[in-house]
């Protein structure tokens, strides 16, 4: 019997493409998570310097294959090529950014209290702690970042530069761009002569494979991105386990933006609000869903401005059937429901998934008691609410529910009259932005791209920036160890010459 | 209608001592953790130096009244004066080692990324993260540490020494002590002009009431120390909330010793497990439950001298009427069955609840097969397990389940010889000791008491030492913040002077 089979489709002309990618089954699975448990046991003892120059050459290797990456992603997912270009760019800076991190081994969080053996009543022990690797981690790709979080996207990399072997479940949105980066993957292990098993995919149509993956007693965490209900069945099967384990969904928001009376008179808001809705069409985790604002002059001139800019937008295609017929049913109940006006909408392309940019208005009052208000619309649109007065606009952010990002734009005093809106936010977001818009997320050291629940199911961890790396690590202590037995991060002598914290002080001092 | 009351057990008389406690209900729970709610509203915002002052009045209320404390819990538990007086000096070094870690502010975790605004394609935000509190904790205490792990133990202070709210569960086991010590921090929480919903407890009977508390939508965050099945009935409730929120269960474990032949030789061996496996009663989760050895003369004679010392050993009481039942219920099973050879057992104190001490053997391979052994057995009891050779040793210890601690005995040679199962238990624990036994965990920075499932639900994190103070707080980054409106920990001239991650590099400088 062949083996089963699927097709990726093309947004833009509506059709299937002609490669077939081969399904896996719950025995290929079970052989990858084996295989992921063996190389678990070499690739846990490798220095950092070697998980360094396995994320180098991954980046090498993806870069040798841009082109090829270019041609089939832009097909599977309608995104344009400036921004799979982009996306390229960001994925092998990240996987460089993780090999600097896995080479400084700053990560390990070393910890050392030495030993007091005069003390009285009872000697004192020497105890030093570090980071290990936890095992084997399952990452679920998401449909629109068919690269930097998919199958070398944050998670992986996060998850490999601390020492763990990765299992992909591959997106069916682009499955074609996942078997050229997977190749690219599997090419750097051989070029660093490491196990296969320390990165393995699967695919799969359904859920069936997914639960099985999340549910292995092999798997030792998950990375999730996608959308709530995705999110929340994995959820579920993760919390059904016997052994409890992370799961780190990020499963998205609404990302509120709050208008002060400055920024709403300033015409630089409605553009770059505008671009921030429209950009990927919409399609961000951080795309701005929800505009809120005090009743004025100022709100209604700056209303009429949006709804102009709105109406003056071309419409791009979604990445998948699924987020489109959503999107299209989200637009048409919006159209129909009272509760809603709405504001303007821009133009379709003519490709198959294209959709219309859209704006609705509706006011505090209404949105305080509508059970669907808040929630995330997938795509390019966005909400503005116009309360009543401040304290209609805090009772709004005292409800809302937790959220990536939450932004503020006006004046400095604007701001600090206001402080109160803003220690509310804090308590809900992971991301508080002053004066810009929610996407574009920086991958850098300070970065948190998390925030309470609903946004994500781990909150005390970011998916974006360098402190992805201590999800898939747990601290060991090691009391009274020989100095031979230590790791290097814990001898004596700080080969590692990392900041260390010792006794109670941060340095770098040799003991 | 009068309250409903609970009285408290007197292990050493077998009969209910007098007092009475009033029992909690529903309206009562709610209430609380409405107050913690809007107390967290107050606190969060306090400084780390007024935290400080908080646990170092509250640590001056508990010394203000370790008589009566001494008097009550030794009543209550059937606990040593001597223990008693112990585990209120460790209580107190506690509360005050938390006041430094909340005073110097380093726990926050700053990370500072600088503006590029001349970057190109796009301009590089300001991007600046550190750690906040999260919310009301609730605190279950713990049996066997009616102090350093209860009402005012190691999760209440590292959640209020981060800014969290609190509210215990009291085990019914030391109400007495509770309220003391609930008193003490009461009255702490007044000298400091704090509102009193920062603190608050409840006593129940049954399970409704703690299962309310878990679930209940203002509780962000549970710790817990106790039994594996009072933790993972807890476990499953957190895991139906609608919103995922971290359950910190410590569970215990049978924390193995191997030990290698000089130390089967060296008769301090078997002085220092007598002693670690009888203090308190065996009643640690970090009683050594499980030694491990390769067969040989060594090991026959050392079980001979292991044996004649248990023998020697006069019982203690046990804490509650469960846990003595629980006990004697294990050893009627391991004197009946064949699979074990009860070795030695010590005399019972006339004491109601009192126990003999117990030692059995078995050999690897009825370990290996057994569905018991490896299972924790609460109290004054130790299994060694005889192995064939190297490789059945090896194959328990990639069997076992997840530990607190394990410990290696020998010298530093047979350590590098048998590196190998060195590598194989750090797979498995939280803690590795060398030369020593696992009673006695310290209060340190380099600490941790956890490690793999069933010992913890959170490998990933510690519930002694400082790193504690993580379990309660999540991280929230500001991208291009107004200084005003920053955090002190990142303000440009770092008031706080702590170690911040500036652009990738520890320092204490000020931007």
């Amino acid at each position: 019997m062949n083996p089963k089979t699927i097709k990726t489709f093309n947004p833009r002309t509506g059709d299937f493409l002609d490669q077939n990618y081969i399904l896996s089954n719950l025995n290929d699975l079970n052989e990858k998570v084996s295989d992921a448990q063996l190389a678990f046991m070499v690739y846990r003892n490798t220095s950092g310097n070697e998980r360094a120059i396995l994320l180098e050459t991954i980046a090498e290797e993806i870069e040798s294959v841009t082109e090829e990456i270019l041609a089939i992603t832009t097909l599977e997912t309608g995104l344009h090529a400036g921004r799979i270009q982009g996306e390229t760019v960001r994925t092998i800076g990240q996987l460089r950014l993780f090999a600097e991190v896995a080479r400084k081994e700053f990560w390990l969080d070393a910890v050392i209290d030495t030993a007091l053996p005069d003390r009285r009543p009872l000697p004192k022990s020497d105890i030093r702690k570090c980071l290990i690797p936890i095992g084997p981690v399952a990452v679920f790709g998401a449909s629109n970042f068919p690269l930097a979080f998919s199958t070398a996207g944050g998670d992986t990399v996060s998850a490999m530069a601390s020492g763990n072997p990765v299992i992909v479940k591959a997106h069916n949105s682009h499955l074609g761009t996942h078997e050229c980066i997977a190749a690219a993957i599997t090419r750097a292990l051989e070029r660093c002569n490491l196990p296969k098993g320390i990165f393995s995919s699967i695919i799969a149509k359904g859920n069936e494979l997914g639960a099985a993956l999340v549910q292995h007693p092999g798997i030792k965490a998950v990375g999730f991105t996608g959308s709530y209900s995705g999110g929340t069945v994995l959820l579920d099967l993760v919390s059904k386990r016997k052994d409890p384990i992370p799961f780190y969904g990020e499963m998205g928001s609404v990302n509120p933006i709050i208008l002060f009376t400055s920024a709403l008179k300033d015409p630089k808001t409605v553009s770059s609000l505008i671009s921030s809705i429209n950009l990927g069409a919409g399609q961000f985790c951080t795309n701005p869903g929800l505009i809120l604002t005090i009743d004025s002059e100022a709100t209604q001139s700056f209303c009429l401005r949006m709804t102009e800019a709105i109406e003056q937008c071309v419409g791009e295609v979604m990445l998948n059937k699924a987020i489109y017929d959503s999107y299209e049913a989200n637009m048409a109940e919006i159209s129909a429901e009272k509760s809603y006006t709405l504001l303007g909408q821009g133009t379709k392309v003519a490709d198959a998934l294209s959709v219309k940019p859209s704006l609705a208005l509706t006011s505090g009052k209404k949105f305080l008691t509508h059970p669907k208000m808040g929630k995330e619309i997938f795509g390019p649109f966005s909400l503005i609410v116009s309360c009543e007065n401040d304290n209609e606009l805090s009772e709004i952010l005292m409800k809302i529910e937790g959220q990536l990002t939450f932004s503020f734009m006006g004046q400095e005093k604007e701001f600090n009259e206001q402080a109160h809106l803003i220690a509310l936010a804090k308590e809900k977001a992971g991301r508080i932005i002053f004066n810009g818009v929610p996407t574009g997320v920086e991958v850098g050291y300070a970065m948190i791209h998390g925030g309470p629940f609903p946004a994500t199911t781990a909150p005390n961890s970011t998916s974006v920036g360098t402190d992805a790396i201590r999800r898939f690590a747990r601290p060991v202590c090691y009391q009274d160890a020989p100095q031979s037995l230590l790791p290097m991060a814990l001898k004596d002598n700080n080969p590692l010459e990392i900041f260390r914290k010792i006794n109670g002080k941060w340095c770098q001092d040799k003991i």
